[in-house]
């Protein structure tokens, strides 16, 4: 039951306005409690490939393909989610906004390079192991989120950056970028948790390690996959919020 | 790029708004085109479970395993996002509100039913094979959301379909119910792509039918898993799009 039905007619404001404002929570606790969750995530796929899965080395072997869910969650998710935010912060609703757009352009910059980082890693273990790239869904999952990711911060750059777009231009593109902004993020959670399962089933196969047994590294990775689902929802949850969202202001920067 | 900056400032209302109305389409359409969609899903995962996975039956064996997918992505997705769309519907708007709430918590209902089916057809599998249960993420992933489903029904089932809840229940719990209904159905989709990928490298492991050399199967079933992925975003954007809220009107049955 997703939509329910609107009871504020029976409700009256009065009573409505008082039951909204004890879910009230103000963004900046919150935005600290997802950078905790976030940082969480990084250290648990940290450990778990360098505590499980034999730490990083750029091989081609195995420990090459152990920055690929290193970058990736920390790029695609943390980051990412992180430059989502930025304008959710009230301090960016007042003064000069361009370096606040320069804030949100350069944390989205680097989660994506950090993404394409995490890309290589897997093509240079593949190609170093002879296995074909680009086969399975959560390849193809990832592919197509890191390719929207960069249509999104090119056309965002043009649009919100370069001081020639058309203010109609922006005007058209902003929702669009908002609903691809929040899009990518929810792709990417997804990517993670098919590519958490897919490598636990890979890994986990003999004996005591078995995946079917549930051993330690396997609770733990289906742990982090589930904390960077709830980062994901949280983080579009937070994005959608209306009382969290700048007010139309004529700030200085944006009359000009 | 997630979280543009707002440009109305500079750009002025009447432009917004120009540009805001060429991206202006109506729901009817758009709903249409979701149905056609997610039929399209149910028709794809029929179609894959039959044609290359060797039908349907109750035996316990693969064929009993193949209810599970066509079952989950039917109710957990499609009937779901039908059931979460009902209140975007114009017609919904006026009269009286009971029998749209009845619909929707049916089309929910029947939603639910489907998954424990589906729940119910992977639990038989795997004890029949001698398979543990719930050991993937995939399976933790599938398993809360349809945990959280059952909260959500039930508890909006007692807010807003008994009608001795009270009004500052309804509207405390309303919030809360929406921000759920559209979690479950991205958790839902996410699962569904994790577990089409897991199913795939399970089933194509030999000779020329190998996942890696991608055969019509492979590419069959990740396009599947794609166009669910396509529908869940879709139908989260249409709930979140204020033009197509329903207004806070007062209907007669509200009212009362």
């Amino acid at each position: 039951m997703a939509a329910p039905s609107d009871e504020e007619g029976a409700v009256g404001p009065r009573c409505h306005h008082r039951s909204a404002a004890m879910l009230d929570v103000p963004f900046p606790p919150f935005c600290a409690f997802l950078g905790a969750l976030g940082l969480l995530c990084v250290a648990m796929v940290g450990t778990w490939c360098q505590h499980w899965r034999g730490g990083f080395s750029l091989d081609g072997g195995s420990r090459t393909f152990n920055w690929h869910p290193v970058l990736m969650v920390t790029g695609l998710v943390v980051l990412y989610g992180a430059a989502a935010l930025v304008y959710r912060l009230p301090n960016t609703w007042s003064g000069p906004k361009l370096p606040w757009k320069v804030l949100h352009g350069g944390l989205a910059l680097g989660a994506f390079v950090l993404s394409v980082l995490g890309l290589a890693a897997v093509f240079r273990f593949h190609n170093s192991q002879g296995t074909p790239n680009m086969y399975s869904l959560h390849s193809w999952m990832g592919l197509a989120t890191v390719l929207l990711f960069s249509c999104q911060w090119v056309a965002g750059f043009g649009a919100f950056l370069l001081p020639w777009a058309p203010a109609w231009l922006r005007a058209l593109y902003k929702p669009i970028h908002v609903f691809f902004g929040s899009t990518i993020l929810l792709l990417s959670v997804a990517s993670c948790a098919s590519g958490i399962n897919e490598k636990l089933f890979f890994s986990l196969k003999n004996g005591t390690t078995s995946y079917k047994l549930l051993p330690a590294e396997a609770v733990f990775a289906n742990t982090l996959g589930l904390l960077i689902l709830v980062f994901g929802v949280l983080v579009v949850a937070a994005l959608a919020r209306p009382s969290w969202k700048r007010p139309d202001s004529d700030s200085p920067d944006s009359r000009q």
